[in-house]
């Protein structure tokens, strides 16, 4: 094919990070380049593109990791901060912390409405104080938060017998973590924020394996052990004193579809748990109107989709297996 | 045992960034330091080392995470990069990331080529120039990269009603990045590079924990829900709009060893699935000859080891449960 | 309500990274932020808080992962570190790694110690003697796990055919990270390093969803397939050429509990596999008692609570699946 004339585009960039070490032969190749870039504008338009050029800025990811880092540390002042944080200075650390947090806080907030209103084609006039008000909201609730994650690392520590004490579970165990995001994350939820409590849960499901979507209701005393596979949706309902084991699932049973086939979006689709129920390992319950009854526990591998009495323990009539000398 | 007298490899060094408070007592062991160092530079020759001694360099991860990055920017315009790009800039900045990539990618090819042909004993000739060309291959199926992955953009939003929007979609769903980061792995894959494919798999393995091998061929409209657990084997055939729950495998039934007792390494041990088949949580699937015809449906928790035909919906005879007043 | 007048602490501060856009519009909720930090501040005494306020370091979760980094490159020397690697600088370079490698561990576990003694009330008198000793002691273990990770590279590779060769193994393979991570944390934790271990595995877990508990005990040749899921549990024993698949749980069956009603900690809770058992995708084996005797197989999906003798292979009686035309 003929060759074209290298074109300004060609000459080294400071985007160019990567300079190969015999440029000229790169020549043949790069003089192509134009060629991809411009099917790749061409497309941007097209029907098979999904683009976000010219709109408002969506919420940073790298900020709500931020935001979840500092919310951790004033929630449990010293575990996760700077080191040397002693009765002297605790509050200015908090002080300098938390008015930071609420600049922040109150930023991606209003990112986060904006986006949403243009998205729709709403005319946006109150994001910016809407962002105000719904971080000075949420962090009227961190006292809240610390006592309920406070009797989350009770529940773990009275529920595994391999925990060496308070400070390893604050530190190192990940149910606790994707607990303590996902509880900032509903609060967030709570007042209606779009898009930034699920960007902060499913940073939680990718560093734990733990995938709880902001919008479920979990009480006091929660416990999930190990974590990785564990899935709980949008409408599920927890109890207080509730444990659970890696790989279980609560889940939607089937979508129900309205009249022009579209999914219903805004239907219980999850199950509920009452007070004080144990799930084992790999057990799926499914279903908006499935209710496990106080106090009950589900052995492990099980697939419910129907309620359960209180007081009630489900295991599996235990599968024949065959053994056979190889 | 005897003092010994401290050596300049004992005095403060750049590597050393963590200077015990008081250095005096490290003397002591410091100073049986090269006891260590000897034994272990003299165990780098042994049957008991995998060492990469000397060798080319192998493909840096940290390149092919930046490369999937920019692949991403430029798939899905606007969401993921630097923000502020609009109609007026598109071109320029498409052309910069392009330009960019193609030498990023370029030159980690050509180390991956350059790898195996040592590796293996091969005079490497060609690794430049095939780097340059393989890149450039690449670059230009981006376009239907894009549109491949708008199709698997509507497939999530059609398969799950917690899903608010496409932008949230595209901006935390991990079955997305997921399909994102195996969908430009494989098409490296096909152009026969060498581990750079594998690398971006497990790297998206890591942060999502969906496990895809990127010689697997899968379909348009594909939808991987939650998704930690998915594992889908290198000879895995996967049709047109397949939706797959968490903890779905598409494995390998046994492994098939030739006459001398070594793995048989290129036969097709994964099983295929056709167009139009949803598998729920936790079912497991194998074999290579096993099909699974279209439009059908396994449900849960399901082990099957042989194919099912198309239009079938395959349940669990409810396991009998016992239940226990506690 | 009434309006306070702004105080010094609502003034920009090095700490305010993200200054909204109007700066006007926040000052009424901003100037309320003095309230909240008062609460945050009151509640840190409080039953409902767990604070570390005052206490000793606790060990770097950032040191911790450079220090498996650094063991990492020593044991696969010129894999994962600095490209460049010859013969020639070799033992410069290890040489160098070491002593830095001894200074980071020393103070770490140094700071582990003392944190634990603080915490249970201990004067802490050798803290700083101890970690230099025990870092030390793990230095000098490191040609012997060079050569247990050897042997768990060649049964990945005889595990798997879709293995390309050792270095795509080294270099990219989840199974194998999480064997390294442990085995390393496994030294520490037999020299009795309180909770760096854990931090450890943790890590470990996050990155790779494979959670073994630095406490448990690990033949050679051990290999992990996929992985996600994967927990092996404190007091489990693992013989030599033990193959696991992704899901696979050896986990503790129920806890006992001491007279005072609290968990007994110390017993032997999780299960035996002797050698050259493989357990296939899924399965649960449960309880300190549980042994599976050499060379069985035990099938995927299975739950298990009771001892297997030696050359059993155990599998599923298939459960009944239902066929509906849909």
């Amino acid at each position: 094919m003929k060759k074209k004339t290298p074109k300004v585009a060609d000459l080294p960039l400071a985007g160019d990070q990567c300079p190969s070490k015999d440029p000229s032969l790169a020549t043949d190749f790069r003089s192509r380049l134009p060629e991809v870039v411009g099917q790749m504008v061409a497309t941007c338009n097209a029907r098979t593109c999904f683009e976000h050029i010219g709109a408002e800025p969506l919420p940073s990811r790298s900020q709500a990791i931020a935001i979840l880092k500092t919310c951790r540390e004033l929630i449990f002042p010293g575990y996760f901060g700077t080191q040397g944080i002693d009765w002297v200075n605790l509050e200015y650390r908090i002080g300098l912390e938390l008015s930071g947090l609420f600049n922040c806080l109150a930023e991606e907030i209003a990112n986060a409405i904006r986006h949403e209103c243009t998205r729709h084609g709403h005319i946006c006039q109150h994001c910016e104080e809407a962002g105000q008000e719904k971080a000075f909201l949420f962090l009227e609730r961190l006292p809240h938060l610390r006592a309920l994650l406070a009797s989350d690392v009770q529940a773990a520590y009275q529920g595994d017998p391999a925990a060496a004490g308070f400070d390893e579970i604050i530190f190192s165990y990940p149910g606790l973590h994707a607990i303590t995001i996902y509880r900032i994350a509903h609060e967030l939820y709570r007042l209606e924020v779009p898009i930034l409590p699920r960007i902060m849960t499913e940073h939680a499901h990718s560093i734990t394996g733990i995938d709880i979507h902001p919008g479920a209701r979990i009480g006091k005393r929660f416990f999930i052990d190990h974590g990785t596979g564990v899935v709980i949706g949008q409408t599920a309902m927890i109890g207080k004193g509730v444990k659970l084991y890696q790989g279980v699932t609560l889940g939607a049973l089937a979508f129900k579809r309205d009249e022009a086939g579209e999914l219903e979006r805004h239907t219980k689709r999850h199950p509920t748990l009452e007070d004080d129920v144990t799930v084992y390992a790999g057990s799926t319950i499914l279903g908006g109107e499935t209710v496990i009854g106080a106090r009950s526990v589900i052995g492990g591998n099980i697939w419910l989709t129907h309620s359960v009495p209180p007081d009630t323990k489900v295991v599996l009539n235990p599968p024949e297996l065959v053994y056979k000398k190889s």
